[in-house]
């Protein structure tokens, strides 16, 4: 793994951090997790945009050249071997005095752990449970990718302990959201739905590539709503992030989704979003 | 302030934390803040039996020797010359390589920061918006004490921009359910209620120890829902915390409580609480 501390290289094995950054002590920051390859993020505008978006709602100033500086790291693991990596940037208020109330001029850390990957190739098969909990819609921070994901760890650890690789959260009116760092698409009646971002869901950048490439493959997409009872009528489903891609689900709880095997649908957006890749990484 | 990184004392201003602690990354972890007195930390075998609650359910397995630890740290820091201290603890799940997935041996991290407060004295009066969002009652983390504070810190940031001191969260069913980071008392018809631990709040020490005084000075207590509109009907409403205690709020945005002012029960119990402090603490 390589990191960068507030821009400097460092090794990730000593002590960087001050026991007194709000990251640490009130989850008041904002992460990114990306996918490189061949020495490029993908999409790193649209990670960009949505960090600075969290930034603007916590009031956290964003350093200027942070684009440059991701990039330019991106560039530097490539050429130390990493074909492929995920590129974690973190960014909080920095440090400060003990409280709640933020401190008037925050001084922010930004944290960039870039670790090689594998290269993706056609996704493993996962099942999930249904979460016990609800993910909050009506939270001022839902949509935002804050550091607060404690709520995610322990329903992955309960969907672990099932037997499961993943957890799928309800929102408090009860239609489908998301998974524990993943956002779901549904084929049902032959469209391929996706929960709004009214429903709690992240606005994941890897969901917003499959809702434009989907058309272009011929297939009818749509954001709303979805009912719990829904998801067992659904022919295919699959769970989409930055780091897996897009992951065939083919099991919730015992019952199988569509044959239990990956659909047709499925397949065809894992190799279009992976011609993407490479075209828009150039490897 | 004196600091403690898993019991070694250290100069808060070294780099002392790891950028892959998982309490940073995912705001993987637990905290608790105390007030120490003449050296003797009030309720400390409450707040670790919170604590501890809490770490059954992430999962985290708490170092032995950690209510001794908290102790003598408490009185090192008295004989320091901190004669009233809050005492901020955090254990988190320690350093882990990326990915939500909890590491099957982790090695917890437990930060231990005290720093000196004045004498509390008689609260000053405070003023309260009612937070745009919701506590998710329905969360597997709801009464639980993470680092995850995300959410009240972006809710009394909106609550000070519109000149307000705290800021009031309904749960998602639309009851009163507590304070950005206090619970919420109010005398309405002549009883003292507070909203049960179903409608989303962490279940205080301060709160615990309301409920257990207010009885024995011949005032009716009760844990019910409270709507929202009770709120005005209110005659006293006061926050409990552990460092700010008991705490009159006086106006909800434009409405005055009760008489504008700190109420006689409000101040009943502020007095029968310092008491209790001075007995326990010895001091």
């Amino acid at each position: 793994m390589m990191f960068w501390l507030n821009g400097v290289q460092r090794s990730v094995d000593e002590p960087l951090l001050s026991p007194l950054d709000r990251g640490f002590t009130l989850a008041d920051g904002l992460f990114e997790t990306m996918r490189a390859r061949g020495g490029t993020v993908f999409r790193l505008d649209a990670h960009l945009d949505r960090l600075c978006g969290g930034a603007r709602l916590l009031g956290i100033p964003i350093p200027p050249g942070l684009r440059d500086h991701v990039a330019a790291a991106a560039r530097t693991a490539f050429t130390g071997g990493y074909e492929h990596a995920s590129v974690r940037l973190t960014v909080t208020r920095g440090p400060a005095p003990p409280g709640l109330a933020p401190p008037p001029h925050p001084a922010p850390t930004v944290a960039l752990a870039i670790a090689p990957l594998t290269e993706s190739g056609a996704p493993r098969a996962i099942v999930a449970t249904m979460a016990s909990a609800r993910r909050n819609e009506h939270a001022l921070t839902s949509g935002v990718k804050t550091l607060a994901y404690t709520e995610s760890v322990v329903a992955l650890s309960h969907a672990k302990a099932a037997g499961a690789d993943d957890a799928i959260f309800l929102d408090t009116a009860g239609h489908v959201s998301e998974a524990t760092a993943s956002n779901l698409f549904a084929l049902i009646d032959g469209t391929l739905v996706t929960p709004p971002l009214s429903c709690g869901v992240l606005p994941g950048i890897t969901r917003a590539v499959v809702l434009e490439l989907a058309p272009t493959l011929g297939i009818t997409v749509a954001e709303r709503e979805i009912a719990e009872p829904e998801l067992a009528m659904a022919s295919e489903i699959f769970l989409t992030s930055s780091i897996r891609e897009i992951a065939p689900l083919v099991r919730i709880a015992t019952s199988a989704i569509g044959t239990g095997r990956p659909g047709v649908v499925t397949h065809k957006l894992i190799e279009s979003y992976a011609a993407l890749v490479r075209d828009e990484c150039g490897a």
